[in-house]
């Protein structure tokens, strides 16, 4: 610049002005350049305001804990269930809340919390998980479970079992007190029992609700002309802990008159459930083989982690897109590591519940 | 540009090159940007380089078809074994190469060639799947596969059987004949049996080698000073065909002196084994546990989709990073869909082989 001033006569002040306007034009360029090049970085930035989460919240108001439930996707679209019925589910969903709300207020971990509250939702027979789980081709119970540690990523799963009363309480001790991560059938019952967990006769599981629903698809089935198949039910909790750990846990009876043996995407770590520090936690519920098939709970994971996508997009991309482009019904719940939280479901209705440090217990069936 | 020329007096040339300097200026910044943000948005060109493939085939170059092997990781280094036994097993990797050939070379699907290598894998006392699978702790053989179609995303699984003779082809026939993806136990061995598959008795998978193997390490367990329990063995198999579809499989007896009902990688999809023609196919082999809690497959396929990766840098992050730095060992191998491979591992050795369309038989047992 100093040169240019040297140089210039009297009637060059127009050029000089150019010649500043062409300097303007360079500085201008630039920054709008860098502007493209850092939403180019963080492609979340954009993104993280897609949310249809009921409790958003951005990380400078990270909460304290987070804890949120699921009883499965499925069944009918509003108006569709008896009234008594749908406050039946809403009561026990809050019941649940409550007691996962005693156990993080209190400095309760993450993993006791997903625990407390799968373990109610099995013991209730509203839900396909532990009391209450639908039937195999057989009329047999067979039930899956796993749970995960962020903070560890231990994990621990059993699955086709018969006799153990609550199959995440099983899937725990694999996780704590085996060299194991997956335990099946006789091998994960007779473990169960030198851990000196509760066991119970295979006919504890049986509710009449179930039994009539095993028999109308089996009869379909049998003729050949099965009509939609009842997969819901499956229950699964996430939470966040006051000391910033994430864990993730599922439970399912599976599916009604699924074949003897048949594992679904339940006790399936990275499919059904799973839980990192880093990224996030997530329990899915819906039809269990495209969720294995699509590895859907580390599926988001990965897009967080590799693509930086948010929680929330990347959990409605798996639901909205990949599954439902592919017929696949269900949906799914997560917490990442900032307390932000996502509940995505591509059916016309999700059990689920949410409550976090300072907030009030939130329970939907249907979509907001 | 006219208004300038217009207006500029005689003494004025100087400022005009200054103007039309400092558009130049712009025109550069401009274009140096551009380059910056085009590098960004193309994540993977810097890393292509990354390979320590045996065949490393640019897409420029893709062979019609491409097969890899692997008969597991781990065992003794270079020196560690008798050199008629280490025959026996690069005769037999050759062998199955040159089936797997066969099979390529003639059209058929990658799902075939994969099917067809880990068949004789299983059929042969070497390795650790079908005849020669390692015993359980109550002296028993529970066999574990599993099978993913890259291009439909179709997997199959079976897991705990003792009386299937090819757990594989079990697995194709869950995926293909059934509407699941993964049957465990008696379940399996029903299904096999209505499918027409050959039915063993348990003492068909009885090998005096791998009995004495479990005798020395269950004896060291019950007396609870364990040396390192002999894992290696599992069975894989990786293809592209000519259609250019990938597929990939696993086959395992698992670890020596196992819980009963444990049930590790090798059927898990998105663990064990992944295929999707978007990607890669991948077959892992290695410490189980350590396999399922970091997705190890689908892991790779992520990295290459969502990364931006190759296959090779991918699969090396993976077993030399994540999986070195937990303390799991093991190796997997890979193929994606422009027939570029990988044969990463962290052991002292990994029995493995390759064949490509125009290519010989290439068998390794030690690091390169």
């Amino acid at each position: 610049m100093k040169r240019t001033i040297f140089f210039i006569g009297n009637d060059s002040r127009f050029a000089f002005r150019v010649s500043l306007f062409a300097f303007r034009v360079t500085q201008i360029t630039f920054y709008l350049i860098c502007l493209v090049l850092l939403s180019f970085l963080n492609p979340a930035s954009g993104q993280n305001n897609d949310s249809s989460s009921i409790l958003h919240s951005p990380s400078s108001t990270r909460p304290t804990w987070v804890l949120v439930i699921h009883g499965g996707a499925g069944g009918p679209g509003k108006g569709g269930m008896p009234a008594d019925l749908e406050k039946q589910y809403t009561d026990k969903l809050q019941e649940v809340l409550e007691a996962g709300k005693e156990v993080l207020s209190k400095g309760g971990t993450s993993l006791d919390a997903v625990e407390t509250c799968i373990r109610m939702m099995e013991d209730s027979p509203l839900f396909n998980a532990g009391k209450g789980a639908v039937f195999t081709e057989e009329g047999k119970n067979e039930l899956d479970a796993s749970i995960m540690d962020g903070k560890t990523l231990k994990a621990g799963a059993v699955a086709g079992v018969s006799t153990i009363k609550n199959p995440i309480t099983a899937a725990r001790a694999v996780m704590e007190k085996s060299k194991h991560v997956m335990l099946i059938d006789g091998g994960a019952e007779k473990f169960a029992k030198e851990q000196g967990l509760e066991i119970v006769k295979p006919s504890y599981f049986y509710t009449k609700k179930r039994w009539d629903e095993y028999e109308k698809v089996h009869q379909q089935e049998m003729k050949g002309k099965a009509e939609e198949n009842p997969k819901h039910g499956t229950v699964g909790a996430v939470a966040l802990d006051a000391y910033g750990n994430l864990a993730a846990g599922t439970s399912t009876g599976g599916m009604t008159n699924k074949m003897k043996g048949r594992i679904g995407d339940s006790p399936i770590i990275g499919a059904g459930t799973y839980a990192n520090n880093a990224t996030c936690a997530i329990s899915a519920t819906g039809h269990g083989e495209f969720f294995i098939r699509n590895v859907v709970a580390y599926d988001i994971s990965a897009l967080m982690e590799y693509k930086g996508l948010s929680l929330d997009a990347a959990a409605h991309l798996v639901v909205d897109q990949k599954l439902k482009s592919q017929g696949a019904d269900g949906g799914l719940i997560g917490v990442d590591k900032n307390g932000n939280i996502t509940l995505p479901f591509n059916t016309k209705a999700m059990f689920r519940g949410t409550i976090r440090s300072g907030g009030k217990a939130i329970v939907n069936i249907y979509p907001d």
